[in-house]
């Protein structure tokens, strides 16, 4: 069984930030260097963020992608939002890399998974 | 601006369903009608499920997805889980379709869009 694009959450509750996008005609193209740059730097950046817990995300070739970050605390989301590199990073992705997207948090209370189906 | 791939859903609270999973390799080639009929069957019916709110889904080429499917309560969510019809093929993504997949069910307690995040 493949875990890779999985993230390895505790048991509830924690947070997720649901993003869900349509990429403007340049960036489904893979060719924004721009973009690619932020989007590598901003994994990295996050994955250091005081209470982060993971990520997956599924993008399609058309540009459309679904992205959930995982975290321990609405705070913690906050002060990631608010981190000064990323707040530039958003304001370029509403300007140029984004046709649409939107945003919702959410308290993850109870989670399960193939193998725990029956139980749940 | 398109709006076609993004759930319409009211202020929050109301609830999500985030379903994250790694297809089979039999259904990732695409050629597996059952599994095509079945899940064009639960679009239709949990669009007609009380409380359902929107879904949005991306689907990678190698099987990869994330769906979340919204509700306006965690009791409809429960309805929708066991629904006579869902439940059988719930047990046949089990059995064929799923190699892993993790379900999160949480509460969506704000949401803002490329539109609204200046002020979030």
């Amino acid at each position: 069984m493949s875990t890779a694009r999985f993230a390895k959450t505790p048991k509830p509750p924690y947070y997720a930030v649901i993003f869900s996008a349509q990429h403007t005609p340049h960036d489904a193209s893979g060719d924004d260097s721009a973009y690619h740059t932020a989007a590598e730097r901003m994994g990295d950046l996050v994955g250091r963020q005081p209470g982060f817990l993971g990520v997956e995300y599924a993008t399609e070739a058309g540009g459309y992608e679904i992205t959930v970050a995982y975290f321990d605390t609405e705070e913690n989301i906050r002060n990631w939002k608010n981190n000064a590199e990323h707040l530039a990073v958003q304001r370029q992705g509403r300007k140029a890399w984004y046709e649409h997207y939107e945003i919702r948090v959410a308290k993850v209370e109870r989670a399960y998974n193939l193998q725990t189906s029956e139980l749940a």
